[in-house]
């Protein structure tokens, strides 16, 4: 029997996945710290709990690398323009994190910089290692001392052990040796540098800034170059999307251009699905294909599976509001904005005092009762997590006066925890993994309740033949179970608790 | 000529009148000063700088007042639980401030507090005295010394020098000699107040929390009783909404219950139609209409009077939404979220070096791409007061890709400044207080430019006639120019800046 | 029995009673914000809780009077140069404060500054008023509200509901009716002026600095004038001593030099004796009179009356030294620093746990065991309040190893309480208002204990008859409950705790 | 020609040589971390910049360490009880740093901290290493990443890549590899260990608390085991002096007692002369031999090699004044107190404006003019550096009218660079490295100056030969240049500024 009472009302108990980092590099680009600052604030949804970025200077009294870090917002840590001032330079790789609140020691905010026998290395990393522990197990015994306790850091250990001699082929060494899903961006002196891992788990983006009529950027050449999880982070710095950085994929950004090497060969990749469900932003594009649209097209496709009778289609705000506009155009039931959500929460939650608990307050949202009262409501929701939330909802719903509370959601049901760079909760406090449809419904208190499909997802995705159990185009892991890279230090010893390692970067 | 170019960015840069505070009270509950920080939390889109509770507690050593003021959110003032533990008993009064930041001061923040022969008070103030200058000139002779420079403070030592005995009467005496715009929360020892000036023009409601069973609440009574600015603050501290303080009303909420007194007489008011356009939650119910339900309204009566050949609507968000759904509806034309907003904007903005300002680099707004290119795109907001702002979205769109965009604004052209509790720029400013419609259009780069009419407004809130210019129902001088409250400061020396007070409460 | 244990770790822990507040002013100086930060660093000694400056500023956008105040030291406070910058003018008045920490709110920091019809004042107050609360209940009956719980602020309000016209006409109105120990340093846009009570309790001295080559200053005239409570005020800034303020004295420096007011007539002051003991400076000139000469007669006066056969003197360091050395030069026993005083004892200190604090902890004083292993000590200070210091001092000479342990003390014993602006116990707290010598001896532990006589205290500073006890010379209530100033609130309501007044200012 | 003028007026700018950083450490303690504490606030004078403290617990869910460091007074870092509370245990080390102020980073604050293959690690490190650039660039090579820029790190990385198995073999193979002064206390599971380089420089002594009534301590054993610096740490928590730790000697303090090893066999060391002269508190036994007594007597030897007629000894305080003594005594000059020291400096000092910078402010002496007027004075103070504190010293007293100033200084004259872990300036910066006496007593304004001799200053500690040049007792390289510890990154690259490296620990 699951509990679903009694949980925690903190900033992070939407009972959704939480991404999970975002990262973004420019080279050859004046201000490049504060564009970095741009771009980190364009991929704040990715991460919110801790943001930095390492610039680099060729000028000056003395050619070096510049770092600032700090908890919290882009906007907060970068607002200050003496901060700004203090990360001169031509080229910046920056890093947004999210992560579980105790363990946002300063020490873990990437990007991660050390110096090396060949100068300084700046790296940011966005996914999470299945073989870190192990790793780290052994660079110890070697003498190596860690810093942080994020499974990032022995990328830098690879890169500072290795015997080859130049940075690109130290990061090849450090990367045949890591397992896991990975999206780095990486600055040294002479280059940035991006890289994603064998699948193309995490996205990975490459962005070119034309110089205004062909003139000459910092370093005599005509562009600048920007690497980004998402494309969002191109528009804010005016950067045209050139490409996705490709699985596998080394790209090299120089005072000569850009190179590339796939020490792993030609993959084809198993990018996550979960992106276009609810982690991305609206307005990216996702390898070849929007995000907006994508949700709407999830939304129409749940309609069809699971349509049912009603008189108005609510959004759960913000995620689920295009694939509610999807399934209000696929069922031509009325749209309203029947949930009303407070942007307001601040850093630090208001406690309510247990007297006023029972209460069941709602920070993040209340009911727009006269969109509500004496209806029968199709809520739509992106993805069921603990279920604690849509419990909330449910109830929110009905003491607003809904005469029948459906839910649908625009993703299967999530059944198992992502090992990935997403941090999901364990498998036990899965809603899903313990419970039928059914049953769930009765827990969140819904009249109905269905999830999109598998093979409905893959088609709405433009798969029309739905999924190929043979070789998924997706990583789809958490509804399936089906983990393409494998989970080492899980499967070495299943009962240990990774606790150096923090679940996701 | 107007300048639309190098408008700051600034965390209030949107361009928009700005709200204004937000009051609330609370009487015989348990955790008063809670329930006061959950209602400022629902009212946080009135006022985002400052916040403060003081809460009264009979019991324990002695009873006494207590108080807690910041600058920031409700969520961070009042996140910590010790803060709240110092803010004990069973009554309290609460407000949210928005202030330009120089005079963000401390002791500016609300509700101010002082202790008078009868023993302490405390006043929350939403709204705008007009003849504050006179009255402080006339204190100041007379010996009072101020410690704010906020015009609310005058209640304050109108209220102590009163020769009246008790705290109503002080009030009473209080109130007929300011001139204004005023909703205010009093809690005295013995009852909690609420006022709202002779016309009504800033909101205040009464609210109920019954307790459960019947059971008698802290004050051998059964019932808490709730003041509030807006009727989302009933709903996240479980009341119900019981009517709205009349304007020129009285209301004393006691031990005994509630009583009110017109010290005016019966007045017809004039409430405040910006309230519905913009400044007012969705959720909330004003003088019995839904605020929400009113906006799609309004987006109807624009859609029908300005109609144009178009792909898709597009709200500027999130204010435009309801309206843009409204035009949406009536015109037939696609609803699409074309602009994507960022709310993860922090407390500060990154300040742009002036090598990256020319990428007129958007915070806030981004153009969701998808939606708009090689599209005829209808842009619906709901005011133009500089007209900064729009000529920004408006340029974001068509870098976009829109092939034609039409702006709509479900307001009337914004003519005169506000003195009665908003903030807006002084005339000179306005942008429709110095140019014809067409010239706005082009200022602001669209392709065609519409405001719903004056009446057009007026029947979208229920009066079938429009405007009845002889007795209007509503106080819409920011259109009109019919200032319906005489603005004694500034008549009487139009040229003087009235330095010593901040504009809005 | 007094109970002598348990007695806090805190930084006021030294059992000493406690200056007190010192205050300064300046005219026609270059910096004088900066000046008056210097004059109150020298000053640090007669408070560290607090500190504050008020400058006014003639020239610039507007004339105008600038504040900056802080809890903490005057380096602490000051030592920004952007806050300096923030205080321009040629004159400014300053204030340290001590205050039982508690009260150390930050509205309470003088110097206190209001703004009144004829413009702004700045008031620094050092003393206390016996009639503070008579007159705040008075005031707050007219209507005045306060903004402090300090009693300086009487002043504020008497001076603002004066019905004379000018500065100096209002304060002399203020002064005529309160009733206490005051120096004053009050900052007028026309004037500096320096108020001492009728009795002249608390020290006030008047410098000047004569601008160099006879040039002339910013206000085209010659020199500047200082206002201090200390003449080592008057080195640290270039200025030489001119005289006392006399009691019930009023100075006005202006534009045109210098002026003198006694509205009380002349007037026999008793100036406070313990200021020579213990609290001022050694390097002041007090009445003409050196303190550490003082300091040393007393000692030698002391050796005289108490004589002891020993091996070595010993002083409590700091205060104790000059005594000591007198003690040792008359009764030709060698004088060596037995106790070493930790000076690096930081804002908080260090908490014992229960289960440490039984090793008796010495955070501030260590023993020198080399000079006081099997020695016969003579320890000197300057006075025994609490108790609790002393046995701890002896205590721990006893643990380094001194056979014998012989206490003498500096000034008669300390039986009454101060109310005139030092903050001392209650009667029933001070050990010589409990206990005769002897017993004394025992409670600390000490093989004698002695004090110089009342007469011995007047002999060694020139009295040479002693004490007169028909017209005494100074202001020596606390050792002989002889009380010079009535005291009004007290005597009122002997039971009434002046709860809304801090001590000591 | 030296330049004595325009010397910053900074926290650390009393032209003295800078101590150096102190260490301590406590095994089988309760509150081990409250006693570390206590014992570096007795070490404050040896660094006041940064401390740090890092506890291991046994007990509780699981066995580790605690870190707390801070920038400040060991009082303002571990004032806070909560903070004390988190770090638990029965063993801990700690350090207080001075550093110039750039290189301050909280990272570089010790005790430095590690995890290696054999669990956790914590390093205080009072001294230099004269070898620390050559090791780090070996390390670096190897792919060793520090992670601060204090020589103090090449310990952990020599111990991390050690062969050997157990921690003490791996830090005697440390040990063996670096080059320089160093004591060390270092912290693993198993035990507590000092290290004492092979010639003794600095200083570390062990003591012991025996636990009372032969009761048994945390862990079944009789008694608690301290490392120190100095042995007025031990005092403060109830400690007794065992030995001095011996040059090159490991003690090794473990629950079955302490244990010596000596890797360098047995040395004769040679103990740092200056640590007498100023560094060691008075109440410290340095090498068997008292510190406030060695003073003295230095001040004896200094006035019968260079007595003079004169009206008056003035100490210049507070570390001349043991000396002055001495010289007082043994020249029958009355000895007073005619410079003032004012004490309550604060963390950061008031910056003068250029326009009262010419007043030649002192906020850190005044002068007692009282003592020193019409008087031939005798300054007797510890050393000089760069001059300028001294002449400023002069100036105030000719200022305050001596007729003669005559300076004598308790040290043979400073004419090189320390390099094993005081922060001196460079060469060229020291006064007497430039100037004979003669010069010298010009350039600072005095009437005489005279220094100890050499031989005096060994005569004065006891070695009645004076200095033995073919093995002289202590390391005096600041008098003579005789460095008994090569200087190999010097000798290497005698222009290569150390960047990396802050010069003292």
């Amino acid at each position: 029997m699951t509990d679903l009472s009694g949980a925690p009302l903190g900033p992070h108990d939407d009972d959704k996945p939480h991404e999970e980092c975002g990262v973004f590099g420019i080279w050859n680009a004046q201000d490049a710290g504060a564009m970095t600052a741009l771009g980190l604030h364009a991929l704040q949804h990715r991460g919110q709990e801790a943001t930095g970025i390492v610039s680099f200077s060729e000028t000056g009294p003395e050619a070096r690398f510049h770092t600032h870090k700090g908890l919290g917002l882009v906007g907060d840590v970068f607002g200050d323009a003496r901060i700004m001032a203090s990360l001169p330079g031509t080229a910046a790789v920056g890093h947004n994190r999210y992560a579980t609140t105790g363990a946002t020691l300063i020490r873990n905010v990437q990007p991660l910089y050390a110096e090396f026998e060949f100068g300084g290395l700046a790296v940011g990393h966005n996914g999470n290692l299945t073989n870190a522990t192990n790793l780290r197990r052994a660079l110890v015994r070697r003498g190596c001392i860690f810093q942080s306790t994020t499974d990032s850091e022995v990328f830098i250990h690879l890169i500072a052990i290795s015997l080859y001699t130049n940075v690109v082929d130290r990061l090849i060494d450090a990367v045949k040796q890591v397992i896991g899903a990975y999206s780095l961006v990486v600055l040294s002196r002479e280059s940035l540098i991006g890289v994603r891992d064998p699948l193309g788990v995490r996205p990975l983006i490459l962005g070119r800034i034309p110089h205004p009529d062909g003139q000459v950027g910092p370093n005599n050449s005509k562009e600048a170059w920007v690497l980004a999880s998402e494309t969002c982070a191109l528009d804010i710095v005016g950067a045209e999307f050139v490409r996705d950085v490709e699985p596998g994929e080394i790209v090299i950004v120089d005072n000569d251009g850009v190179r590339s090497i796939k020490p792993f060969g030609d993959r084809r990749g198993r990018f996550c699905v979960f992106e276009y469900i609810y982690f991305a932003r609206p307005d990216s594009v996702l390898d070849g294909y929007g995000v907006y649209e994508a949700r709407k097209r999830i939304g129409a496709e749940l309609a069809r599976e699971n349509p049912i009778e009603a008189d108005v289609i609510v959004p759960v705000p913000d995620s689920g509001v295009p694939s509610a506009m999807g399934y209000a155009n696929e069922s031509g039931i009325p749209f309203e904005l029947g949930i009303i959500r407070n942007h307001y929460v601040g850093r630090t939650f208001i406690e309510p005092t247990d007297q006023i608990r029972h209460l069941g307050v709602k920070l993040k949202h209340s009911a727009n009762k006269a969109m509500i009262e004496g209806k029968r409501v199709i809520l739509v929701d992106d993805s069921i997590v603990r279920g604690t939330t849509s419990r909330k909802i449910v109830e929110m719903v009905r003491a607003a006066g809904a005469r029948e509370v459906h839910m649908r959601i625009s993703s299967p049901p999530t059944t198992h925890s992502c090992f990935y760079g997403i941090d999901t909760p364990e498998r036990g406090k899965l809603l899903a993994a313990n419970h039928d449809t059914e049953e769930m419904a009765r827990l969140i208190g819904a009249d109905s309740l269905a999830f999109i499909s598998l093979d409905g997802l893959y088609r709405a995705l433009g798969h029309k033949e739905g999924r190929d159990a043979g070789k998924p185009f997706y990583c789809d892991a958490c509804f399936t179970g089906d983990y393409p890279i494998s989970l080492v230090d899980l499967d070495e010893d299943s009962r240990a608790r990774p606790d150096l390692l923090t679940g996701a970067h």
